[in-house]
């Protein structure tokens, strides 16, 4: 097995905030991520597929093709867009990293052409990031 | 001369839009940039002091004063905001890198304690990032 | 579950040297780490914690409260500090990348208030890095 | 067990390339790789060996030996050259990220002195990267 | 006036080798990298366009724009190409990276629509890089 | 013109004392910096070139001279020792960045066998640099 990874950049905006709770206790929660208008970020996600080389290729999976499926699933729907309001796939979620990297999974999982996705790291900043297996680990 | 660099990261949302445009011109010159709900970065800024060292410290300006300048008239003002709405400096002004380096070359304009202001660089991706040197250059 | 890591960077100076050894023997193994007055590193330390996100906050540990348990526990007592001579957590133990990674995590076990503590990575140098993962692997 | 990781940078030319295609097959397959001259990259290679540290050093491996072996065994074969045309261990192989990993897993395999080769990861670009752990995983 | 900087990157071979000096000279003046079959790099170029901010944009230019420039006029004629063989602006002339970004500077200038070109700086690895200002400085 | 510029790495102990002042005003003036036993830095050095392409060789100076003449003149005495005590041309000596960065300009003034010292770039960490052009700015 060999694993492949294809790095993308999208740049954000969100807003973390839980609508069942006071606005007292997102403030508690959330602090200055709760600011109402939202804040934004360059989020680097890695998209990480594993198997095993093609021997007619050399490839697990062709890296223009993997690009191709991450652009179509995640990047045109999350670039230059603010998370709350604009993404079908997180609808209704607190968009924190975490649950963004597990709406991602979920996107891509069963979209992988050649291999099998193995896991999504998400860069929310250069001090933060987030890592998701599926249920695997 | 010597010229001394501190750098500090905020995390913010913008909108390009100018609303004296109509939405047509506002979608043709500003594309996806032109999101209603807006986007944002991790936006990287520079700020260069330059002057001699001084002979008792043997520094420009002490750069834990320097961040403390940067943050108290900077990034206190624009670390999880909108950059179109929560931030006093860019009221009526389209957020473009170019024009917040102005705002906040002005922001610092005669705040710097030993030395002189001497530049401002300011990174909106990894790939795109402004200079500005005030009048000078 | 899901991997959540904080980064944090400290400066902090070494020497590589066993007591217990001649000075011959120092200088073969240690060589110029071994220099007498010690050397330094800009140390970048990243702690991961697993966990499954809370349904209220959607976060598997508040990456505030995170930060607060590493500066509290580690990076004030490594921050620019000479590790051979200045850190209780390191006393009468060879400061090597390994060791101090081993020591970080024993600082840091039992202190995360939410998830567990699953691993520290340590670089030394754009060049040189350790990784722990406790005792499970 | 620590996990202890030796970066190392070498630049070489390649062309991805399977001479039992035809050449309509391998532009289709390779496209801008099959570049009959071939193209470049400044490759990043993480060699990774896990052990427990020595008590007498504090070392899995003294890194400055790990970095000897790597040089000998792989950046003096791959470093200013072609891989298609001027290395014994890449010789008949389509050089993509996946096969030059392997190729590099078995150049070192057997030759660490000190703990045992965990992994290599190999940059290509800053946006693709492949890992490979042997037959282990 | 402010600076604004657009950064494309290339993946190219290139070979060091003047056709006037000797078999002897050339390897003594390039050594490895006089190797016959080339070898590669993923250059990073970086473009800076002069201007004053347009009133109606905020913008010195476009950056969509000026990568759009960027990409016809420079990255199509030598991504994933060799720069001794394949690219025209370079014909007989030793591909350095100093006469490279020469070469580069001369594809762009008079093509900039907005500003003016202020300078090109490209990297061959992440420890060399060259910057070149046309005749101005 | 071009500016050619190589970058080297070396890991160093210092502190910031001056001798002429009390406890308390050290203490006050370098805080931290101040720490008895001393704390250290991964620097990033980029020294500056600037000349004319020799039309034989495409270089304005060859970094394989260049790397040469910057290790024997700086790094061998710079790297993996402390600043204040190993190193002749910092005696007596209070090394801030700036200091450093003036005392490397001089050790490698007059020392350049093509094109001249254009300028001295060091990074004490991520977020703090100085940056000496000798006496021309």
């Amino acid at each position: 097995m060999v694993y492949v990874t294809r790095r993308e950049v999208f740049s954000a905006s969100h807003r973390l905030h839980n609508p069942q709770l006071s606005e007292e206790e997102n403030e508690e929660l959330f602090d200055k991520c709760n600011n109402y208008y939202g804040h934004g970020h360059n989020y680097v996600l890695e998209v990480v597929v594993a198997g095993n080389p093609d021997p007619k290729t050399g490839y697990v999976i062709d890296l223009k093709i993997l690009k191709k499926i991450i652009v179509e699933n995640v990047i045109r729907k999350v670039d230059h867009k603010h998370l709350n309001f604009d993404v079908d796939f997180l609808k209704g979620i607190n968009p924190t990293a975490e649950n963004i990297a597990i709406g991602i999974w979920e996107q891509l999982d069963g979209k992988i052409t050649s291999g099998k996705l193995h896991s999504i790291k998400l860069y929310e900043t250069e001090n933060n990031y987030v890592e998701y297996f599926g249920d695997k680990k």
